[in-house]
């Protein structure tokens, strides 16, 4: 049976102006990666509801899951709570629930929940929340949504509160072998490789050191002593890997 | 006049399994604030040809620029300028001018130009091709979609030779107030704020310093004067910035 698919669409203006790097991506490949669940898309919308709405409706028909990062804070351009809401088509209003949340939360902190914060409170008819042990304010599932923030540790720990609830697949593990040979030399070699091991995915990621080319050559599978033949081949043919 | 929108592909396994951070998006973004075009969608797709063919054909129907990243190296993962031929539906071969750029490379080195290099000079009929001048292999530019080496290096380089041929905008500005007032505090002024200054952009960016919470307000347009009329009305709204 092949893995679960889950595409990531992250959100947010300071990503696309260069102001932001975004961290979310790479970190939720490698979960979902250990966990059997392959990340076969990902997206980077403004914040704009009608980008929002599109990526999340074309995303969620394509894939088994769908991530989003980004835009379910307090402020006025916070608007992807609202955005989920009217691609599913359902009415979005303060939950009981959440707002319970946050008033313990800022009752700690002797913190008045206002109006602000009270959006964070907004989800959608028919969601689940998703725990934020960082900050309180929760994300939610819909359907095959999951919405979480875009703060690196408070996404973090979204992905950690919902990826024990998601069935995952076979891992796909990965081998490398660095060696300091350019990749046109290595390439017709390699193909021969990629063509007799037919069950495994071969790249190859090319580097330069002081000067001189080399080549990450890396196997990918689900059967560890497959790869491990591969790699025994990989030796045999392009020698043991450079430092 | 609106500025000229753009997108970015970043084409690769390597990214979606979590392997490799990918840094071109990021580089990318703050090149084309520069210019004055708008960076207004990025995808991430596997090597895969048909995911690659969907995502150009979608992405160059709805930007005025779309430049893309990774998969033109020799070896039998790089698919990307196949890709591009198939999405515009145009014949592919090994082209003159690109033959000969990789046959003086490789013989001022001392490198045979064998099948595999050769497969980099394939560029799809009608192409223009983008100077490279970190490793000679061209990227190549075919109608509004510019197809760029992942390697980060020659993906800066090959930004370089194209984005001066491109008719820019006005540069969107930007100025950050960074306060340490959390988001839920904030919020309500800065909304004001937003609805006042109509034709500029506010975005509000939380952080977490020594356990206290603070938001860099970021106000951006493409008007000095007003921006500096926002930043004023936010100084006194906010306070002066932390550090």
């Amino acid at each position: 049976m092949p893995n679960p698919t889950a595409a990531i669409l992250v959100i947010g203006d300071e990503i696309l102006s260069g102001r932001t790097r975004d961290a979310n991506l790479h970190y939720l490949a490698g979960e979902l990666t250990r966990v059997g669940i392959d990340l076969t898309e990902a997206r980077v919308v403004p914040d704009r509801t009608g980008a929002i709405v599109a990526a999340v409706n074309a995303l969620r028909a394509g894939h088994d899951h769908v991530f989003t990062s980004g835009g379910i804070g307090p402020t006025h351009d916070d608007i992807t709570s609202d955005a989920i809401a009217q691609a599913f088509g359902v009415p979005i209003s303060v939950r009981g629930d959440a707002r319970a949340i946050l008033q313990a939360h800022y009752d700690r902190s002797g913190i008045v929940l206002n109006e602000a914060r009270l959006r964070m409170a907004r989800v959608p008819d028919g969601a689940t929340l998703i725990d934020n042990p960082v900050s309180a304010a929760p994300g939610f599932t819909l359907g095959n949504v999951h919405v979480m923030a875009g703060v690196p540790d408070i996404f973090r720990a979204m992905v950690a509160s919902v990826l024990p609830t998601l069935t995952g697949g076979r891992p796909v593990l990965s081998q490398t072998l660095r060696v300091m040979k350019g990749e046109g030399t290595i390439a017709a070699p390699l193909a021969a490789l990629a063509a007799e091991f037919d069950d495994l995915t071969f790249g190859s990621y090319p580097f330069v050191r002081d000067g001189a080319y080399g080549s990450n050559l890396v196997v990918r599978g689900q059967d560890a002593g497959r790869l491990s033949a591969a790699m025994m081949r990989m030796v045999a043919t392009f020698g043991p890997g450079a430092e």
